[in-house]
């Protein structure tokens, strides 16, 4: 009467933290500061079915795996550091490994070689799916980067019925938390220059951009990663619109001429989108 | 070069709170505590490529709609609230529509009828998806209900390999905290019912399962709801393993009976696992 | 030029949870899941000056602690618990232990002996200070406790100046997120007696109160413990306004009879009070 | 039966957003991002008593003022924002103001005049405390810096008994989240001046403390404060302790010479502390 469906298991939240001593180009350390999660899947119906373990790589071995591989790795970027483990662990009955890496950025303070801060500006995201007969797709990103433009942001010229009440707006702050993530072509890529160079594409569209709606401005941030990277064919963007509304200061004898702001939390504008290279390649189970 | 792919946008976490009062039974009032959040597509192309907003209708605009049906609708079911808001979004060039709501449960004070303390032990959720096309779909769930069970798990018979540690167990504690979602087969259905049903399957289910592993009981919860609820045709559940490790007391002298555990946190387990009556029908765009 | 003013160190949330198996008074488990946090002061201005650990009670060695003493005192109440542990720990150069505990409610499922789902619907707290010198105090409470009247709350009379703009109401939602503590006269008290009688009449009190300011509210819940329960000689309350805000649906053509309310959830107004029982005790270092 | 103790009321959270346009040296625009919570005392007994709130300045008047001296003072440090605020409160039946300020930074990104990205490395604070009789007082500091130093951490020499299992380390990561605050002598201070003095002698105590303990680093950091700027007479910090655990890899056949971790989220060690200069003037209300 009923049957499985696809599902997964893993273990989530390795919390591992490795360090390469003295291997800076200056001597000092260098942090990898990573939260991995690990999902897998395979032949797991007796697993669900019957209690049957026996094709139950446990999720404790897992993250055993995990903290291995980041000692024989040490200093890798995270896309290599996800596509070792899921080689790793699809095998057997296992016949597809989904690997997701976020990773903290850390600044050495001043000129110690041994001390940090935490750079709290951004997380790097990779995931990794690799099939036993699909092969490898590697989808990279940012989440928590949260950027905002004083100006050069309008948003008039939208319906109007009997719901609405929106004023058009000729000058606004235009702000967001920037989630976005980026499917690459191939499992062989520069990840380090690739990932710098499609955050200085994201940022450079986000303030270069004239901006009509937050719409227009997610396609230009996508759009101008897939022309700075040739690696890479498709960009997916979620971006809260984090509303900034002026303040009416008319009952207390002020002007306000775009100066003094209240930032709302909710509700927030939620806009979701794909910019694809013309050429882009089937994602096959990148997204899953 | 590029192209637009998949896109949607609105309006996300619109806290509308509607008061019945005196409808309750007894003559008290009720509270439908809501969390909204809208999503169209349709023909938005101009909008991303040239900062055409001729068929944007505002993120404003659709806020304003949910506290309109709130008013007209009062106390109704969350599905009935959904359902309502996406039809009323699908028109013109906006062809699919997106409407999510989680609504947050409160308890009466002894007898009085004006008195509430928020109830806390779980989240109410329900996701349409209304296509010009396709049609609607109704997924519907919970959120942050937290069960466990002090003994009947037990976890073994799992492969060993060289990066293998864990101890099979013959007794241990099994928690989790149940993210679950169910797909209706139709959007003609006894919502408040079905809801009740579904809920006491589930948590049936986790109680009466001796279970072998969080996957054998992943599936019986999908099954139970299935099987007690003839309207749903499919269960989706991630179920994070909220891991009670025994304390070792050993080097105190004491010993731990299965008595003291330490909760931890991270990393955690996850199960994920999908469950399907034999004759479910196409998902078509539900779960998107 | 500078020297080592009050210090304190411990372990912070320590997450131990405790089955007592077949003792409910059905023959069903009891469970006590808490989060314990210890803070231990005394002779330490070597441990700051010269990094001399001789007199630093590892915080590790704190956390062992806690676990003995769950496993040897088992299902008590969490003043007992804390009581038992600060005086383990005041003993030779550590003078002064303050220890807090969060008790996270779970209730039984069905008839089930075994299985449980968190109740979700306050925390409660216990912070008891022991001095080597002054004795034992015990301040014990609730968080996370939310509560909604949905009428019989007025607020006006309040000044007006030419900062504002606040219409006056004479009905309107009255919400708050409690966070309450209260003192207790001596460590000799029926804790779990008292903490019923103490949620019993801070409910009663909220929903039993016509209240023209939060204020009015704040002081009539402190009022109502300290008149249920003897044992109790003063109350500290922090009260979030969770403000409802009446949507204007006249543009729509909507009237809005108090149906349909948004909730806000930045900013608020945060009222704080102490009520004390006139011949209440000197709280010595009970709220440090 | 029972009497009104010590009180206080407020707005929380007020997000104000300020834009001074084209300030910067290089004629960019200048971001004040900050949240204001303000809480007044003063005589209140009848509000609390009887519902009278003729004394009773409305919190959404206290927002108001928040926004309208945001508007007038424009781009001045948040010391003085709170000063401000808190002398505009302080009159009649207010005899007291307490004015909290959070305040965000924002890094320009490239050489755009209107871009920014949230830095995310820490949040400034400032509470001003002003009281009709005994003057103002300003406490400032830091929350949410995360800082790490790789090596030059041991923990030995602890106290050992039968509770103790830790064993000790000559060489350990010693990471944590600081919380600081520092009091002024005075509300006459080059705040901007005094704010980057104290954060990098922070810095710099933490990264070239060799640390036994944290208590010891605590001090340092303390001390460091108070010798770099001498308006500062008193530094209160909160250490949690960010265990960083070695991973156990011999199992695996792998060693680990200080390379991977297990960064942990709880328990956590918790070192609060307080470093005073040698003529440190009394605090009066500075802390409450």
């Amino acid at each position: 009467m009923t049957r499985l469906g696809p599902n997964r298991y893993g273990k989530a939240e390795v919390r591992v933290v490795s360090i390469a001593r003295g291997t800076a180009p200056d001597g000092g350390d260098v942090i990898r500061d990573r939260c991995v999660s690990t999902s897998l899947s395979g032949d797991l119906a007796a697993a669900h079915r019957d209690g049957d373990n026996a094709n139950v790589l446990a999720t404790d071995t897992q993250k055993n795996v995990v903290n291995v591989l980041a000692k024989r790795l040490g200093d890798v970027e995270p896309e290599a550091f996800a596509l070792a483990l899921a080689r790793h662990f699809v095998a057997g009955p296992i016949t597809r490994a989904r690997v997701a890496v976020d990773e903290y950025g850390w600044t050495r303070i001043g000129t110690h070689d041994h001390s940090f801060h935490r750079s709290g500006d951004l997380t790097r995201t990779t995931v990794v799916v690799l099939d036993a007969d699909a092969g490898p797709s590697v989808v990279s990103g940012v989440e928590d980067l949260v950027v905002l433009n004083t100006t050069d942001s309008e948003f008039h010229g939208f319906p109007r019925d009997e719901y609405t009440t929106l004023a058009e707006t000729h000058d606004r702050i235009l702000a967001t938390r920037v989630s976005a993530r980026w499917r690459y072509r191939s499992a062989e890529v520069d990840w380090s220059g690739a990932f710098g160079l499609a955050r200085r594409a994201l940022l450079d569209a986000f303030a270069g951009t004239y901006s009509y709606s937050l719409q227009q401005t997610l396609y230009a941030m996508g759009a101008a990663i897939i022309e700075a990277v040739p690696d890479i064919c498709e960009v997916r963007l979620a971006l809260p619109n984090k509303h900034h509304f002026l303040v009416d200061l008319a009952p207390f004898g002020e002007t306000n001429d775009n100066e003094v702001y209240y930032a709302a939390d909710r509700p927030y504008g939620l806009i979701e989108g794909t910019v694809l290279a013309d050429d882009a390649s089937d994602p096959g189970l990148a997204w899953s």
